[in-house]
């Protein structure tokens, strides 16, 4: 194919080019016809340059350009010039190429939507153009960012003496936590591989191997049913160290955010990152990632109910359980149907229900008011610093389910409030430290990992580990900004006693633990040093970086929430004959 | 764990480090009670380090040392002095470190093999202690320069503007080629994924969506009875650029080359490459992936020949075949066993037979020499530049066949005569372009890819493509080193008429090629640009620069040739009931 190669981008030509003889290559994005002038907006990776054809002197040109749309592929030459209608909302707004000539080097049909931002197409469609959608501005800054990236994470780590290592993806089957995706193999008929859902114990061996520090940007895989804000495969930055400890891991990550920041948005982010306990960030926030870009804080008003004779506080508190009361400020005026939303709210969170009190005009509005005396409720507006104007919700339930509920109404307070909306550039970076090591699986009557079984207890609970692991806390770590995770990790347990006892609180038998992670208990047998790390959510810093909630805004080629591919129709039926091939056959369909 | 953490490194203690006081961290290599003294070596990923316990001034240490055995992990701590018996194989060798203190960090049992390089424990017993294996200095190093190579990669592509992006590994089944790793799908049950064997088409797409210059360290995925040099899963630096033509493609990868062996080896390597058309490639070397190292080529000695009696050279004479010699340099001395055995392998690859005739004392010696013509003789000598001492080998057959017959021949020689040898730390780059677009496959009675199914023909044959499409060559081009390919590439075909052209001569109904690639066909129709590209084998280039023919000491965890990972014992059985999850049943056995 024959045609005349740029010199110049679509999106670089500036008033100092005048004069200059350049050539463009691109799409039509618009051709006006006004008459006197023909404009054609031509676009590319750079950007957006204005053409312009004078048909006075140059009819032939002006004649050809009648066979120009939308998306034909062009080269395009000819002189830049000054504007005399400038533009200075476009970066070349300034200047126009006066052609001399072009020709087309591909024509396009009609596009099923416009290649535009503004664009109300509904998602379905655009996924099955895909090739189309991705065209659009807003896409293409996505992935300049998402590319941006890849190379401070490539950077940051090189310069950190980190090793990138590949781990397989083709790998041992492990059904611990989410479901895997099987491969079934040709070669060894009846066996399959599994795709990982994360590289964990590779880059763990990688540490027990000597490579001291690992990097990798990695794919995993989670057959997990989908929310909106997943995909079956995922990327994190997977990063593991011998010899380091919890805070060597923190500062690391702290860096590496810091200069991915500045790079990618020329912001100067705050280092250390504010440290919170698990403990502390649900007592406070009720979330173990909470946002701290505004207050809304939570109370524990417990203290202050120990006598009360409202039975339903009285059984929590009999029980064991908490009380705690967020103070949604200046939310007195919310309407009955306003709470009666919220306490529909905590009810899908489990609550049992929402008691509220209103504090207006210096006076009390509260449907529990009658069960309370003067000085409980003069204790609570105390406690939560209730002003006029306030609106007090208070969950009595288990701890972590009523501060739960209570977490959950916050975020809503503040999405209603528009708080969110006034936060929404900033950037509130902590880490969540100290988190549960086990959680007891009433329906299974074993514990499982919090984070995954191969995180160590924190140095001072190990004792507690043995004796009363349900207390013992782990040595992990999350990385929260604005109330979502972008990543976590932990020091990781290095001594074989310590992984068996592990693994027999989660219910292996030492069967179980040798056809499952046999390799792994010998590697451990070998001087594994003492190693921690943590993994990055690729996705969700990118979608952070992006300010977007759509995670198939950053994901080149993503599934719907039901795994499909719209563009390509994958996943797909399979011939017999391959099927054959594997040994398998389809169950008969119900 | 507590422990104290090092503040040097093993590696890196020279002389003026002298009376500085380190901390180190590592693994005992070894352990050696002189008496008077004892030797600790201590190993880490930067190297190794002599420590030194004078039993006479610290008569505790030297007790607690006796603890201490190989592989061990420890801390220790101690000054640096100069050594009495410098070791000037080893870049610390010329310092110890004597000891004020160490701790066991962790212990190590027994391994079952030591960690060193003169090693010959079998492959299997090192794959299945992958974790020991990897300690091994040639493995670390050979994983130091895999590193390099990825940083390598990362650097020069952002420098020349491409954007990295990831594409997906759950993708659509398409069998062509090589065969599919499928990944049932649970959510929709009776459909499958399958993993990419490249992502070609992405890459395409990409380039359709304004992407402009895509890059990808990818993992590919080929089903195939493996070879010796080959992996179930392999990587591959995947490039694609809109707008451009070969010679563009070329140069980019050269500068790629030019910088990675600068890097990596700090050789200076010429750029451009030689070119050579496959033609050339095939009728010289008798391969498309010629070793230039050495000369040993071959002459078509055909024309001299036109009139022979001797039936086996006039029968493919009269069916349009060749008449190929290699003359092997200075090997008139080869015995009839000798002899007897390059024509055993003449017959491996396909001959029907090897004529030879030697020339030595000023005569000529020949099974054949009565069935030629003294002129015949005489001019076969000339063409191929025959001396005193050469044996000429003679292969009659169908062009390519009797050319790659030679080819192989000639590598034979080469490594007998130990010429191999005496080349191995040259390295000799070069492209052959202009392959045939198609070969026709006569079983199936259809053509197939040579490259791929996407690849465009040689603008100049694109009448050709339509009207004689077996001698229509392909704008594709391979990079060779050394004669092993190190990766591949094209122009694509960016116009749907000529794309769909393709397909049929491929043997594609008009239904197959939509429900196999109606999507692409259909991302043609939308403006897509002229575009290229190439794939290069990253672990074939990491091979090529550790100068290891065995794929299995470039990746860290890697398959056997049956697609087995010692290690953890994958593939293997899967509980019935992910099967059932699945909707998929094992065949019953045979």
């Amino acid at each position: 194919m024959h045609f005349k190669k740029r010199n110049a981008n679509c999106g670089e030509l500036r008033k100092e080019n005048t004069n200059k003889e350049v050539i463009l290559n691109g799409w039509v994005q618009t051709v006006r016809d006004m008459g006197g002038l023909i404009f054609i907006d031509l676009r590319d990776r750079w950007g957006l340059t204005q053409l312009v054809i004078e048909p006075e002197t140059n009819p032939e040109l002006a004649a050809k350009s009648k066979e120009l749309k939308s998306e034909y592929v062009i080269w395009a030459e000819g002189k830049v010039r000054e504007r005399e209608n400038p533009n200075s909302k476009m970066p070349t707004g300034l200047i126009e190429v006066l052609l001399k000539d072009f020709e087309i080097i591909n024509k396009s049909e009609l596009p099923p939507f416009e290649i535009i931002d503004d664009l109300d197409t509904n998602e379905e469609s655009r996924l099955k153009y895909r090739f189309l959608d991705l065209r659009r501005p807003t896409l293409q800054g996505n992935f300049d960012i998402r590319n941006k990236l890849y190379q401070v994470t490539h950077q940051y780590f090189a310069k950190h003496n980190f090793y990138e290592v590949e781990t397989p993806i083709l790998m041992k089957s492990t059904p611990e936590g989410a479901r895997d995706f099987l491969v079934p193999s040709r070669i060894n008929k009846g066996k399959f591989y599994a795709l990982p859902q994360s590289p964990q114990l590779y880059k763990q061996i990688l540490m027990i191997s000597g490579f001291e520090r690992y990097v990798q940007i990695a794919k995993c895989f989670r057959d997990e049913d989908l929310r909106s804000d997943r995909q079956p495969e995922f990327t994190q930055i997977d990063v593991e160290m011998s010899f380091a400890n919890a805070d060597e891991v923190l500062e690391l990550t702290e860096g590496f955010f810091k200069m991915l920041w500045k790079d990618v948005l020329n912001m100067d982010i705050q280092t250390p990152f504010l440290r919170m306990t698990y403990e502390e960030a649900m007592m406070r926030f009720g979330s173990d990632k909470p946002d701290l870009r505004f207050g809304l804080e939570l109370s524990d008003i417990t203290k202050h109910l120990q006598g009360t004779d409202f039975k339903v506080f009285s059984d929590t508190i009999e029980s064991k359980g908490i009380i705690s009361c967020l103070n949604a400020k200046a939310c007195a005026s919310y309407s009955r149907k306003n709470i009666d939303d919220l306490t529909e709210l905590a009810k899908k969170y489990g609550a049992k229900g929402l008691a509220w009190i209103k504090f207006a005009d210096g006076k009390v509005n509260s449907p529990i008011s009658k069960f309370l005396t003067e000085e409980e409720i003069s204790n609570i507006l105390k406690e939560t610093g209730a002003e006029n104007g306030d609106l007090l919700l208070i969950v009595s339930d288990k701890k972590y389910k009523a501060l739960t509920v209570l977490g959950a109404l916050r975020l809503e307070i503040a999405r209603r409030e528009k708080i969110l909306e006034q936060v929404k550039n900033q950037f509130s970076f902590s880490w969540v430290v100290d988190f549960p090591l086990l959680e007891f699986d009433e329906e299974d009557n074993r514990f499982v990992a919090l984070h995954h079984p191969f995180t160590s207890p924190l140095e001072q609970d190990l004792n507690l580990f043995y004796e009363k692991p349900e207390i013992a806390r782990a040595n992990a770590y999350d990385i929260v900004v604005n109330g979502a995770e972008l990543g976590g990790g932990s020091i990781r347990i290095h001594q074989r006693e310590i992984q068996e006892q592990m693994f027999k609180l989660l219910g292996l038998s030492k069967e179980e633990q040798i056809s499952k992670f046999g390799y792994f208990l010998d590697a451990l047998k070998y001087g594994a040093p003492p190693h921690g790390g943590i993994a990055l959510g690729l996705d969700r810093i990118v979608m952070t970086l992006c300010g977007t909630e759509n995670i198939r805004d950053v994901i080149a080629f993503p599934k719907t929430t039901s795994g499909l591919s719209l563009m390509d129709g994958c996943p797909s039926q399979v011939e017999k004959k391959q099927l054959n091939e594997l040994g398998l056959r389809l169950l008969k369909e119900d």
